[in-house]
């Protein structure tokens, strides 16, 4: 057997997102101890920077050491005790994943479902905390990856606060690709994942808590049931300085590249970011429509970030993945649950977000249609996407 | 702020261990997707090499996207119901561990103390077992990172599966370090940590679980509590080929990794890594003798990768181990738990269990040791450790 040795793609997908090679470089620095002094100043300076990029004082924002999933279970196991009774707002796959957690929690579901491909709507949050005013906590996903969609962070935190209530966002597909305001929207728990808009390998979940839910989870009347994300025990070991206590081992090398990671997206500024995705999302949509192609989600609601496309008539839409990788090493995503077939999930998050992956994914897409049953017309694509980029 | 640029260090203590060149150049390889084609073909690479490294036939053996922590939270989540009873040999920190998870879960606790430095009895086990004949799991830790001492899991698995148990075997650190024989023992759930013995970047956990154990995993009563861990989920993740359905993002970079680091484990062949793990032990064994130092263990019970060492009197232990970084770049690890301030632990861990750093940690500990009160005769330790070496 062989050193694995990858083919290098453009990763256009729902994540990971191409890597940043400046990230790359700093995972393969040499491996320090999780006790070491140099270590313990990185640690600093990610929670620090975290706290930029998620628009938080929060003092209790880390970055869990595994991805995203965890993250939100950590969110569901440390706020919720069983008979909590606990609002998911369901738009698609990850809002479902919500309501598991709750359930393996023994809390007390009340799931409010939205047809997958739209936003969540903030009436139907109001009127399901007047049916349930003894809920402890809203859930739901800002950025769904299943479906491109955007929701309306803002508005649903301002409800669910005036209920009285807690708040759980996920923010996986959001950070960094679209505003995240952890302050502005009074949120309570956030999560994250770093191979999104972050650009960074998969494998850290970028974490925080407002100080109203870290009163909660240290006030609990029963233990968290578990160990390894009980956040009054994570917390401890992100604690200041000295006073830090062993809990696990941090994943050095992984921190190294989030540290990077980070680090880039300050010294882009946020604002400018989400700038970048929206016009080359822009661009791409242009060129997608000029060829024929159309979104899934209604304008107003998508994610500059994260494009679904609806799969043409008649074309079969894993041969052309499967072309697009062989042929060009370009990863586009396919549908996830009830979208498997149905739609393109075309990624532009982070690093991947720029003019030369817009024009070879329009590019790629326009030789590998058109030897399809349905032919496009050559070189219009291009066209449109050079009159969004000359504007 | 700057890029994170890590000082290299000699990393000596209880883990992370020096990481193999090789891997961290496999870390930094581009990124692809975690649904390409190259990489269904590493995951299943990377399982049937845990399998030689394991010794185990065992189809559900993968590395958990979590440091070892999780590999434990795992084992009990899984294997263990509320009600269940479940007897912990403790004796260290991590067997703490275990019992937390035990109550965190809603098991029944039968905690079986031994002291610390010293191995499980086996009798200890069997009076146990006679006490408490519904036991369900007993779990015990093969090598604790706290105290440096080797138990034997070949007769405290024997002795549980006689009385129908499950077994829980912790081989953080024993893996790739000495003789790890999961099929051998009849071991059911055992999991390990990367960044000790295989000398790969912290994050991930190998593990594996028996037919035996799978069967009771998808035969509960209850849904796991945890979706993150669920096997019944993970290993559909993991699965084979085209049936693998998603769970999570898996940490891509880090598995490159973890695919170099069992590459070199099994090109090196597990018996002479034992052996050379051996020969470096008996090589600082003797130079610290000489030195006037002892260890904290009795010998037929040390772990080759770990040795714990009594701290004189009149040292003061913490100046020594920052002069030894400050002074060397040498990392050695503090006494944990119950043996903070009584002991050092020196790893020789995996890439880090070579002559050229037993020879810089006596060397150094001679340099900074003669400053002491008590200052110890030049030269002495290196001439014990030649005699090793030259024999």
């Amino acid at each position: 057997m062989n050193s694995f040795m990858p083919t290098p793609r453009t990763l256009m997908g729902p994540g990971p997102s191409d890597v940043n090679p400046r990230i790359l470089t700093a995972m393969a620095r040499p491996t320090v101890g999780h006790l070491d002094p140099e270590f313990i100043r990185l640690m600093d300076e990610i929670k620090g920077l975290l706290q930029q990029v998620f628009q938080t004082q929060n003092p209790l924002t880390l970055p869990l050491s595994a991805p995203g999933s965890a993250g939100m279970e950590a969110s569901f196991v440390n706020l919720i005790e069983p008979g909590d009774k606990v609002i998911v707002l369901k738009n698609g796959v990850f809002g479902g994943r919500m309501a598991e957690n709750v359930e393996r929690l023994g809390g007390v579901l009340v799931l409010e479902e939205t047809d997958w491909g739209r936003a969540i709507d903030p009436m139907q949050l109001e009127s399901a905390l007047a049916a349930h005013p003894d809920t402890k906590v809203v859930a739901f996903v800002h950025a769904e990856t299943s479906t491109g969609v955007k929701s309306d962070a803002q508005a649903l935190c301002a409800i669910a606060k005036a209920a009285g209530c807690l708040t759980i966002v996920d923010c996986v597909t959001s950070l960094v690709g679209c505003e995240v305001d952890v302050d502005g929207w009074g949120a309570d728990a956030v999560y994250s994942g770093t191979q999104k808009c972050l650009s960074c390998a998969p494998g850290l979940s970028p974490f925080t808590l407002s100080d109203r839910a870290a009163e909660v989870v240290q006030t609990r009347k029963t233990p968290v049931q578990s160990w390894f994300l009980d956040m009054n025990l994570v917390m401890g070991y992100w604690g200041q300085g000295q006073t830090r206590a062993y809990h696990h081992t941090a994943p050095v090398n992984a921190l190294y590249g989030l540290h990077e990671a980070l680090l880039i997206a300050v010294e882009e500024g946020l604002a400018p970011a989400w700038a970048r995705h929206e016009r080359n999302h822009e661009a791409l949509k242009a060129g997608l429509e000029a060829m024929g192609l159309s979104f899934f989600v209604p304008e107003s609601e998508r994610l500059p970030q994260l494009n679904l496309v609806t799969i043409p008539e008649g074309v079969d839409e894993g041969s052309i993945r499967r072309q697009l990788l062989a042929d060009y090493n370009l990863e586009i995503g396919a549908g996830l649950g009830s979208l498997a077939g149905k739609v393109w999930r075309i990624g532009l998050m982070g690093y991947a977000s720029r003019p030369e992956n817009v024009l070879l994914c329009l590019s790629a897409l326009e030789a590998v249609l058109s030897n399809c049953q349905a032919p496009i017309e050559r070189g219009v694509a291009i066209e449109a996407m050079q009159s969004v980029y000359g504007a």
